[in-house]
């Protein structure tokens, strides 16, 4: 049995879906970040570094989302190729995800929505540098179907959450029409809707997204 | 043969490290990063993000130094465990340096000597990420010999070249005495002092040090 805990951010949504896309039963935690359950010591003998996503599986634990899809292929064969090019270069994207475009809008993200102070410098840093790496996989989309090769993988579903995000830190994909219609063909996968109700995402009125942020405002301080 | 494009930043020492550590041959070959090298047409065929280190192997091009490390693990059958278990949790502490380690330590070098504004707020969070990072490799590091467990692995291989760089953003390894044991001890390897001299550091003295952060600057520009 696996046991998932998480909450409604990209990186929990990457192992929701691959869950959801391996057809594998689960029982889903919430944990609210706002009351700090991830910095419980229960959480911390899961995940040490007191973040989501983490499963434990059948007593293992696993944390880093990058870790848990590798995870969850290897145990299904899914996902990511057996051959060692084409299962190198999946990992190579999932772990430009987990380097580059992760961190990047996760810092845009806090210096637009969440920092006490408003920083232009900083967040013209942070947009600069999430645009260049939407070129970078609009350049490989415009090559090849998927990020990671032919087939639909891991690397696809590492980025996959932190694209469709990119309304909230004011970004848009307009410019990168390569990188728009591989969104747009993911997102209609089954597996990927059902992912993304693991938890829903809060409704996005006014009022909710004032909320919003000012729950993120307290985790950030 | 394998050809190593790098220059010298923690990102590319793990994969001098590495290479060291397994015995491989390879031809180093040094990127200017002042002048651009990593975004020139050439370079960008091997590594679409423009950015070092990569390698070619054989007329295989790998990016992304983690996803470099299981390349070169896999293929030699060193530093990382083959059962399920012992392999996952390595993989996790690489995936816990590219995604937490590097991103946090690299946006305080960038606030704290590269920016040409000096923004109290961002350096103050990313030091205080550091730290907490630091605080969490403390605690792993105080129960177990290696990052990976009882062995060492491409975990410790991600994560020491930015922990030997603590100075270089002004922070301090005092309070962790179990990552700074560990520090020494991966240190005294003989691949690891093999591996820091592709390249070797510039000589830090005062003036070096101005002239390297002045071109870091005209790179962030």
């Amino acid at each position: 049995m696996i046991d998932f805990y998480t909450a409604a951010t990209p990186n929990g949504y990457k192992v929701a879906i691959m869950l959801e896309e391996c057809g594998l039963e689960y029982t889903p935690h919430f944990i609210d970040m706002a009351a700090q359950e991830q910095k419980s010591p229960e959480f911390l003998k899961i995940n040490p570094n007191g973040r989501i996503p983490a499963i434990v599986d059948d007593g293992f634990p696993v944390f880093e989302s990058g870790a848990i899809l590798i995870w969850l292929a290897e145990k299904t064969g899914k996902f990511l190729p057996t051959d060692a090019k084409g299962r190198s270069t999946v990992i190579q994207w999932v772990m430009w995800q987990m380097g580059g475009l992760g961190p990047m809008m996760g810092q845009l993200n806090v210096f637009k929505r969440y920092f006490p102070e408003h920083i232009p410098a900083a967040i013209d840093r942070y947009e600069r540098e999430s645009y260049r790496l939407f070129g970078v996989m609009d350049g490989r989309l415009a090559a090849s179907p998927y990020l990671g090769g032919d087939a639909y993988s891991i690397a696809d579903i590492a980025c996959w959450p932190w694209v469709r995000a990119y309304e909230w830190p004011g970004l848009t994909l307009d410019n990168h029409p390569h990188l728009k219609a591989w969104a747009d063909k993911v997102g209609e996968r089954e597996a990927v809707k059902r992912g993304v109700q693991v938890p829903p995402r809060p409704e996005m009125t006014d009022e909710a997204k004032k909320e919003f942020v000012e729950r993120a405002q307290q985790i950030l301080a």
